[in-house]
This record gives structure tokens, C-alpha cells and sequence, in this order.
């Protein structure tokens, strides 16, 4: 991530990939304070054996365009959300990239989701880390039901009540 | 895809694959007009031996993030441009997807890219592939150098001539 | 509706409904997490006996098109206000429908509405709910009327200071 | 429908009804030209028998907004594309309509996707019709499976090649 | 107005009107829920001896439009802040306006110059009145030089201690 | 107008307003290139015996707003469509305006409106202008029944193959 | 700035070039409550010795290029967010000026980096002030490498409740 | 410039710089396909003995915001439009800085106000500088005027004929 601020937000990406067991290095790189340090990140990124990059950037997010500019590997970015814009900024910013540098986006404050789709990646070549993926889903739809049923029972303004505490 | 009209871009997105000798399988699913389709061909996909699947939708894009709900794999989308909206509804309707179930969104009519970065997820797991997006990246850069070469040589106005012809 | 975080807002739909004397189901089915239940749910929904569907969704808001995708009958669609675009991308998701499966689209938050043109619909072939609907209309007039004239009465300010308590 | 210009884009409402056997009424009936006659239109709507009303309007789109003041018959909005803004301020005048007045929203320009949503309204109530819904639904997915065949064989450029034609 | 609710922003309107002596009438009249009071309010205005109308309304905000509809008198439209849009739909709804039916539309919940332009509107046939617009706009600098002054005198600093106050 | 680019749409103020017989007076001066002649213009107005002012300015659109700022008189403002925003700027930096300084806003290009809502004000102290305008409305409305009836008689199809001679 | 409201906001551009040593002027000028001052200003700032002049405004943020009319010198514009539209209003009116007439536009809110850009642009003809800008952006490279290492030390969690006290 | 799709539009920075006799070098440097060449480039410029950097990009325009962040030179940035976005994103990306770089950003396409932008800036420091530059903004109204004159003598029909030609 960019900057310290972006940290509660991007904290769901770190939470989810430990949550499936996948080994995370997780520093702060600014595009624009610390580019050096950008260039030198992005480029040992292979070296060092990572195979997935999640950056988190906010306004004029150059982070992960920039960090994909200088690496082979999928780069996935994070929209933070702005108190101006609501995003939109982060998210256009991140989306549009140039033919030739791809920046794999998710939803503005969506990191979980990134760090799920990391997962998803790297599950693509790891048989056991794609069964918890599909666990991980069924559980979601588990939930889901036990909702509906929680729904079925209390009705709705008893869910909501039971909501509130 | 999920609509013949969206193959004039999407096209892009094969050719990129094809140029980087990575295996195909195109079809039209649609969301909405063939649901069933989506579903089948969602669920099946780990099972047939594909790693990523790249979907490109319009307006109430729902392809991608359908495609995303009914398997483990990682899911590119490409927001299609609109008449109405230019790809504002596309890119919203990929890009925010609620937790658990993301899709990797690129740039309006980014299919080029969506390839690159399916490219690029192969790449992490397979080092010759990733040493061909390292020589891509290179060639992008020489291209570069190359224009500003010719530049140098032809003057702003000689260039766009030259552009033109 | 796609989650239970959109009960507070869903919860006027059924409320109307059930202020019609409207017969109505309340479950939860999520596109992305339940996906086999939306396709499930909305395949049966005919042979149930239901007329009409009402489906709310945030962001990435696919629940209503997707349950449109597999039933013949009218399907509303309420889009549920986000954090970060108020709502503009579920609206647009939600809307933006390709030709050959419509949602009838009400306003962000719009679940009241949706309850009501739920009514609409019914009561298209049932004149007693019809009556109702008008009566409705009437009271609408009546409280806006009852407005006006305690505005004349209190002036602007005196309204101003009743609507505080 | 407001104005004579919206007529290219309302056809296809009244084409699809056509096509599926329904009886319709077109006139143009201006929210802001002809007020009196929206007035009269409006109210008359239940007694001569009409079930649902479809509205088309562009930019300050008040159209459909004001019919459904005026009648208990549900009202279906088309949201005309316009110059400057692309349909998005047609858009949010039809959507965002206050409590109490429902209007029944489809996509910009989507003047065929509102005849369909009118059909499956009646078709909740009349099962031929309801079954031609279903009917049409299949075939337009026998177009896509059928597009997606001939892409099999043609190839990504050869099916190019012949939309051209 | 078109709803109590939009009382606390429109009292702006009648607070600026009441400062410079101008006759007013208040009034809640909606275009969806009282339809047929606009007609009949909009269409005797100029017989009241009206002289200009101001109308505010957010979302689907029809009630200026329509009263322009009805009456050849200017018609003022204050689009009101929305929760999910911020009022950019009451913008839209309001000002976008066809041909021949104009709406002078003010700024987002901009009631007191609604109120203003009203006085200059008056005042373009009242030299008295135009003479007391001419003078507010004079306090307005002067309060605009004196809080300059008092910055200069305060500092930064010492001027944001001030206004806390 | 703040420049000559903008004559192709201001043209329709001056027609409807030389249509209605109103004498008007029609000139360029930039807010930004004419900033003096602006001042000058503006605060002239009163004593020359303006009435209203319309002016029309596309992106940041200043010149509407700058000239409220001199002249007590009621200012009119024209957004001009823009390449890149469509408007949106333009009808922004018109409407938005602080307190104290109100612009009567019109739609995007809509200066054929703005010319009538100079007509409708100089017509709220003028019998027999506003007479004209009541005249004007009725017309439009005649336009629309007759386009109706026309409608009516030649069928959709034939309406359409009409409109397109 | 145009209005004291805007004076929490633009104090940060003032703080900066202090921070810097940089001689500077503070005023109250507003575009629309006292445009003679506003011209007299602007006129008068290269005689006065000023090298660069920031201007913030809100809304139809007229201020920054009204200056720019009146003098040859670099105007930098800061759009102020505002309660309705997020800045997006003010973004567009002091971005978006016509050709002749440059604004340099910072970020909404974006005093502090307004008055580092005046910075700048002094810099760039003092070495003395440059080498400060370059120990300036040295410093920020620090303070995101002590976050970074703070991070590694205490972990996420950690270091988010560090955040918090 | 970061494509030579750009020079088109950049063109006219570099056509207005040499007008006012200012020494200009004009090259092609991608943040994301030449991103060392990027870097290099912009932490050389102040030796190079560089004022001045404009740079002109689209989509999620990186190049100005990362060319400013290895420089302290005062960077001006030009939003490209684009085909979806009509350069929204182009804009936002550019000015939306995070505090501590900033960037000077001018319109949409605004690559002329971009020189002269420049030369504004370098005129603060050279008296002939921006004699000239108060020279131009002069020429401009004199222009203005003359259209002016030219507008009264033929009349806005007879001016628009001529305009054609």
C-alpha cells in the first residue's frame, strides 16, 4: 500500500490470504514519496519469488499501474475510497490502464475481494488451496442460508432487532 | 462473451493469447439469454482443465461476476463500451462486486489487457511464459524508444505527417 | 433480497405489501453466494403461484437480472445505496439491462416503491386492490393537503419547529 | 410518448407488443406541451381498459413520472438517450421518483425491453401469453447457442466477416 | 414545494424575500402527489397576480417543470440535495428542460437565491426594488472587505480561532 | 456569448426573442479574454435599459456568473456542450453558484429557452407578451395533437418514413 | 480565497510556504461578492512584485480563473469540496478553462499542495528553495520508510492501533 | 508525452512555447512501457537545466504524477481525452494528487494552456518575457472585439455565414 492511511482498509486483504494459509510480505511503497523504492520492489518482486501483487492506492492511484509497469506479475488494484470523490477517482485511475499493462481492479475498499482473487490465482495451480476456495464459497452460501432461514423464522423486523445487537 | 456484438473487441483479447502461445477456448455465453449455459459452463470449468476465464459484458455487465459466483478460478472482466454511458455502467457493474466473489476488472474495451493479464497469471506458475512477458514488456519499451528516436528526427509536425500516412 | 444487510431497506417493500393485504415471500438468495438457489428459486417461481418479483441489490447489483433471466414474469429491481457511489452503481447495473430480459428499475433505496408497483401490477387485474391503490393516492393528496394547511396556519418557521418535535 | 422525436426509439416497444399479440394504443401525449391532455390521458387510462402504460422521455423526463401521478395502473419509464448527457439525466428523472409514485424504469433507449416488461405483466395473469414469454426467452437463447456454434466454426475472424456483410 | 420535508431548505426562499419586502405566497403542492392542485395552482397564478413561481423538488424533481407547464410566468427550480445522489438527479430532472418549456434553475438547495433572482427579476420593472439589490450586493462586499480586514489584523490563525466561536 | 464558437447556438435566443418581438442587443465578451469589457458591459446594463441578461459559456463557464456579479438585473445562463464533458462542466460552473449570486441556469444549449424565459419575465409586467406567450404554449400544444393525430392516421411505420423527408 | 469559509482549507497552502520561508500575501477576494476588488487585485500583482497567485473557490469556482483574466502570472486553483456535489463541481470550473487562459488546477482540497507547486515554481529559480523542495521530498520518502519499518516491527494489527491513540 | 497518439493534441503546447520564444525539448517517455527511461528522465531534468516539465497523458494518466515525483521542478499535466470517459478519468487521475506532489493540471485536451502555462511561469522570472505574455492575452481581446465589431455589423445569420466559409 501507499501510505499508512490506506492500512484498515488494506488490513482485509493481509486477514484473508492468512486466513488461507498463503504466505504475504506486506510493506507500505508509495508511487509518489518513495518511488525508488517503487522501482526497486517491483522490479526484485520475480527474484524474490512473489507470485501475486495487491497494491491499495487512493485519488490518483498510480501505485499499482506503476508496480505493473515494472513486473511480469499479475498486479491486482485496490480503489481506496476518497472523501471527495468516493472512489471514483481511486477506481479510474486503477481500471484504465494502457494497452499492455494490465492492473487487475476490484471494487473501491475491496480488499478482501483482492486478496481473495489472489487466492483464486494461486489456487489455479494449487489443487488444495482451490478446494478451500470452493470451501471458502460454499461456506458463503452456507451463510446465506442460515440467513434466509434465521429470516424465515423471526420475520423480518425480528431479524433486524436481532441485527441491531 | 456474451453477445456476438461484443466479438469485434473481444477479439483482442484471443489474439493476445494466440501471440503468447497460450491454449483457447472461445465461446458466447450470455447471463441473461443463456443462463443455464453460463451455469454449466461456469461449474465444468476447473474439471476441463482451464486456469483463467476472461468475460466481457456491457451495461448491466452480470457475466463475469456470474461466471465468478460458480467457480474457484480467477475471473477477468472487460467492461464493454456503451452508446448511452461509454462504459461507466459496464465498468461499475464488473468492478463492484460484494465480498467473496471477485472479478479482476480491466480498463473499458480492455480485452488486449484482459489477455495480458490472464498471460500474466499463467506467468507466475511457468517461467518461460513470464520471460515472454518480460520480452513483450521490452518490446513495448523499444517501441516507445523507437517514436521518440523517430521524433527526435522528424520534428513534431514531420511525425504526424508521418502518422497520417 | 441478496443479503441481510439490505433488510432495513427491503423491509418497506414487505411492509407495504402487507399494508395492500398482498401476499408476499421474503427470502434471501444472493447471485454470487448462493447462486444455485437464485437459479433454483426463479425457476420455480411460476409454478408457485408468484406474479411478481422484487429484488433489491448494492453495487454490482446482478440479483434482479439474473432472476429476470429465468422466469417469465415482472421482476423490480431496487437498487440499494453503497458506501462509496451512493448507489449510482447499483442503479446503473441494475437498469442498463440488455434487450430480451427487462427489471423494472425504482429509485436507490426505492424499496417502498417497488412494494407499490408491485401493487400496481396486481391490482391491474383485481379492482378492489386497484380501489386501493387509489385510495392510497388519495391519502397521499390528503397528508399533503394536511401539510399545506398547517403551513398556512403555523407559517414556515411554526412548521418548521412541529416537525422537530 | 412525448414528442414526435422519441418515435424511432419508442417503435420498438410497440413492435414487440406486436409481435407478441397484445393490443396497444400509441399516441404522443407531452408532459410539458400538452399538460391538459396528460391530465386527461392519465385518468381515463383504467376506464378505457388499459393495463399498463409505457412512457418514453428524454432529459428533464417527466413524462412517465407524471402519468403515474395521475392513474393506479403500473407505468414503465424509457429513458430517452440525449446529446449532451447520453441519457443519464433522462435516467435519474424517471428513476428517482419520490414515495408513493412508482415508475417502473428500464435501461436508456431500452424502448423494447419496456414492451417486454408490459407482456410479462399481462402474462402474469394469461399463461398463453405468459408461455410465448418463455417461448421468446428459449429462442433467444437457440440465437445465442446457435451464434456460438457458428463461432466454433468460423473462428473468431471468419464470424467477423460475415456480421460485416 | 412539493414536500414538507423540503421546508427547512426552501425557508431560505421566503426568509430573502421577506428581507427585501416582497409579497409571498407558501404553499406545498406536489407533482406526484397532489397532481391536480399543481394543475390548478400553476394555472391560476397569473390571475392571483402572481409574478414569478419558485419550485423546489429533489430525485425525480418534476414539480418545476410542470408548473412551467401550466403557466406563462417565469418559473424558478431549486433542485434539492438528495441522500444517494447528492441532488446532481434533482440538477438533472430540473434543468434539462425541452424546448419551449424553460426552467430558471439555481444551484443545488440554492433556495435563498432563488429568492434573490426572484428580487431582481421584480426589481428589473421596480427601480425601488432594484435599488435594495443593488445595495445587498454592496453589504456583501463590504462583509467580504471587513473579513478581509479582520484577517489581515488576526491571522490565519488567529481569524479560524475566531470563527469557531 | 463569450465567443464566436458559441454564435451556432446562441443564434436561437436572439430568433425566439426577435420572434416574440422583444428588442434585444447581442454582443461577444469573454469573461476571460475581455475580462474589462465584461466589467464594463455589466455594470452599464441598468442604465442602457436592459432588462435580463442572457449569457452562454461552455467548460468553466465564468462569463454568466461574472456578469451577475455587476448588475443587479436577472442573468440567464446558456451551458454550452462541451467535447470531453458533454456539458456537464459547463452546466456545473454555471448552476453552482454562491449566495448572493444567482444565475437562472437552462439546459445544455438550451438558449432557445432561454430567450423564453426572458420573455416569460419581461412578460410578467408586459399584458401583452405574456399574452404572446400564453399564445406560444398553446401553439406547441397544437403542434403535439397534431403530430398525435398524424400519429394516429399514418401508423408508426408511416410516421417514421414522413419525419425522415 | 474567496470566501472565509474557505480558510480552514487554504490555511494549509499558507502553512506550507511558511514551512518554506516563502513570502506571502493573504486575502479575502471573492469573484462574485466584490468583483471590482477582485479586478483591482489582480491587475495590480506583478507591479506588487508577486510571482505566483493560488486562488481556492467552491462550487461555480469563478475566483482562480477571473484572476488569471486580469494578470500574466501563474494562477494555481484549488477547488474547494463542496456539501453536494464532493468538489466534482469545483473541479470542473477551474479545470476546464478555455484556450488563452491556464489554470494550474490542484486537487479538491488541495491547498497544501498548491502551495508547494508555488514552491516549485519559485524553485525553479532559486537553487536554495529547489534544494529545500528536493530535502522536502526526501523527507516525505523517510517518513513512508519509518511507516514501512514501523509496519514490519508491529505488524498490521499493531500498527493500527498505534494509529489510533 | 507518454504515446505518440498524443502528439496531436501535445503539439499545441509545444507550437504555443515556441511562439513566445521559449527553448523546448520534446520527447516521448511512457510510465508504464518506458518506466526506467521515466525515471531517468525526470531526475536529470533540474541538471539538465529544465524549468518546466509538461506532460500529457490519458486513461489512468500516471505520467505526470510519477515525472513529478523525481523532480522538484514544477510538473504541468494534460488530461487526454478518451473514447469511453471523454477524458473524466484522464482528469481525475492527473489532478487528484496525493499531498506532498502536485501537479499543475490544465483542461481536457489543454495543451496549449499548458504552454502557456509555462511560459506564464517562466515569465515570472523574465520581465520580456511576460510583456509578452500580457501581449497575447491582449491580442486575444482584440480579437474578441474585432469579432464583436463583426458581429454587429452583419448580424448573427450574416456572422455564421461567414464562419462557415
Amino acid at each position: 500500500m501507499g501510505s499508512d492511511s490506506d492500512l484498515p482498509v488494506m488490513r482485509d486483504a493481509a486477514s484473508i490470504l492468512e486466513e488461507f494459509g498463503v504466505k504475504i510480505e506486506t510493506t507500505i511503497v508509495s508511487a509518489h514519496r518513495t518511488p525508488d523504492r517503487l522501482v526497486e520492489y517491483a522490479k526484485g518482486a520475480v527474484e524474490k519469488g512473489l507470485k501475486v501483487i495487491i497494491a491499495g492506492a487512493g485519488g490518483s492511484a498510480h501505485l499499482p499501474g506503476m508496480v505493473a509497469s515494472f513486473t511480469p506479475l499479475p498486479v491486482i488494484g485496490v480503489p481506496i475510497k476518497t472523501k471527495s470523490m468516493g472512489g471514483l477517482d481511486s477506481l479510474l485511475s486503477i481500471a484504465q490502464m494502457p494497452e499492455g499493462i494490465p492492473v487487475a481492479t476490484v471494487a473501491v475498499n475491496g480488499a478482501k475481494n483482492a486478496g481473495l482473487l489472489a487466492v483464486e490465482i494461486l489456487g489455479a495451480f494449487d489443487k488444495d488451496l482451490q478446494a478451500k476456495v470452493m470451501a471458502y464459497k460454499k461456506q458463503l452460501k452456507i451463510n446465506v442460508e442460515a440467513a434466509s432461514k434465521a429470516l424465515d423464522k423471526l420475520g423480518i423486523n425480528g431479524y433486524i432487532e436481532k441485527m441491531k445487537k
